[in-house]
């Protein structure tokens, strides 16, 4: 049972080179899929007790639970592929409540034909991407749905952790004077999606920033740093995260232009795209509001972590536009910042 | 907000008649669909906390965790729709657990296009079978997928659940002698999807079967009844079920083809139609392994259960032909049951 390791699709591909409607039936290629594939790559005892659901103790007195659909296009990406997103996209929504991320379930849906080495790829990644987070995934389901009806392989994970004692970290426990720090660079995740869609070429590759956010956030919460509230900046981006907290706690947000970190080659692609990197989706950066006593220490702990080199202290929580988030420009002009209207970026995670 | 019980849709739909990409896009139609439809239809404080995910008291001392996509098609059928199915489905992975289901969470993977109205639909009908199953839905995600790519509406669903104390009930705890519960008349679900596909017409319309299981479940545990092992009748039917409680106990599962209760009508669709009562799909069936000194009151305990009026004893764990599930039939003769090989009925559940 080690295939784990292995990079040969433990599915016979001469006998089954692509995924068949039979493949999702709850038959023998559903038990095949299931005992040759799931089970050897994901292996741990809450999922090979093969029952409807895992059953395991409460992992504390509080706990938070997440879901996520994945819906990603191309399925690999510079930086990342839709299983490791799709690991990391909900471990980082647990690691923002404050969770620390346990279990995982995976629901695939499969169209019909995709190839089976595919998703092979897939599920090895997620593999990868759950051991990098240390999250086990316990439970999972397999549809399978009939040439173009769907789209290669659509994945939702939902997440169960155990919440940490302390006061809420909720938009609510948000107050003014709040300093907002960023984790680092945005815009990339989005932008290495588009690159690879448009056929853009850059001197260097813009890979996406997806990672696992749950180790630098108990960095900062086991060096007793008070998280008032935190966002990974996935769709709407850091602009979309900023609006929300503004409009939940009737506070202003407001950040410097010059403080956000965007890399040269990802605003020279959104110059050529027509985009904003604000608006741009990340898959491995977050905001966080930090009383104001604790923003350089929770600065230089962020800085301390790989996934957080590059943050930077962006702005200030105020009261005096309520429900607004503004950006101070480089020439020092300030101006509000909108939610996203349109569809800036379709099925970008 | 008594949205909930209002058939008006709360998006305008002269002005969005259909789901757009950016409805799924994390901007302001985003922002619209949720505030507007999905809070004010699931309202609950967790859900109303509008973060990353929903964080509450862990429900005691061990949980139960469980995931399934749903994928039916069409997506409104006689006895139900994809929305109560995705509840109910969820729901009855929990009971077969042995847990008292609690909490769900909702990924929608929407084709763009949808009706809105259609959306509003199925919203409303998840949220009277979640009402009826007594679960709250706390968290939730909605992608939209470009025209093509998907089909109408596919939604996951997963669901945490408190865990009775006592005895483990799973496959293992299964021992030769127990009989064999079956919850009532079974092949309604199935054949009531594939009469609308096929446009099959009977003298009466055959309905879905889909319901909550956790009540009749409490009901036997409530009583004291040791329920050893319980699974739901879904993919593969009555048959999958044995062949996997055989194969996962190493005992051999018997049952009487005069004692299964199967309705005149579905006979009747399945010989039209070509296939096997024991293999088609039920949404509100289970089959329970019993002590035999207990299988009489467990028997009477589900008949006072308007969900288990039709139960039978239908067979017996034996110790004969290990790993095999046998069927006698009315003349007498055994036969070997096997686990669906192809794919029956695509895209039931």
């Amino acid at each position: 049972m080690k295939t784990e390791n292995s990079f040969v699709c433990p599915i016979p591909i001469q006998q089954y080179p692509q995924v068949l409607l039979a493949h999702g039936g709850g038959g023998t290629l559903t038990h095949q899929l299931i005992e040759k594939m799931f089970l050897p790559a994901f292996g741990n005892p809450l999922l090979g007790a093969r029952h409807d659901g895992a059953v395991f103790d409460a992992p504390g007195h509080r706990m938070a639970f997440t879901t996520d659909s994945y819906v990603v296009r191309p399925l690999f990406f510079p930086g990342g592929d839709i299983g490791a997103l799709a690991v990391n996209g909900t471990v980082n929504d647990l690691a923002m409540c404050g969770a620390r991320p346990l279990y995982l379930s995976a629901g695939f849906i499969i169209e019909e034909g995709l190839p089976m080495d595919t998703l092979w790829r897939v599920v090895q990644s997620m593999k990868r991407a759950a051991d990098d987070a240390g999250v086990q995934l316990v439970t999972g389901d397999t549809k399978v749905v009939d040439r173009g009806k769907g789209d290669g392989i659509f994945i939702n994970t939902s997440g169960i952790g155990a919440v940490r004692p302390g006061p809420a970290i909720v938009p609510s426990s948000v107050r003014a004077g709040d300093r907002i720090l960023l984790s680092g660079d945005i815009g990339r995740h989005g932008i290495a999606i588009m690159a690879v869609r448009e056929g853009l070429e850059f001197e260097t590759t813009i890979t996406s920033d997806c990672a696992p956010l749950a180790g630098i956030v108990a960095a900062l919460l086991d060096a007793g740093i008070d998280i008032h509230c935190m966002r990974d900046l996935t769709r709407g981006g850091l602009a979309s995260t900023l609006v929300e907290i503004a409009e939940a706690t009737a506070l202003q947000c407001e950040i410097e232009e010059v403080s956000v970190p965007v890399r040269e080659e990802v605003r020279a692609a959104c110059e050529i795209l027509g985009f904003d990197p604000l608006y741009v989706a990340n898959e491995g950066r977050f905001a966080a509001f930090i009383p104001p006593d604790q923003a350089e220490r929770a600065l230089d702990l962020m800085r301390q972590h790989p996934l957080g080199a590059g943050a930077e202290i962006i702005g200030t929580v105020k009261t005096g536009s309520p429900g607004l988030a503004t950006l101070r420009s480089r020439i020092g002009a300030t101006r509000v910042i909108d939610m996203l209207s349109g569809e800036q970026l379709p099925r970008i995670c």
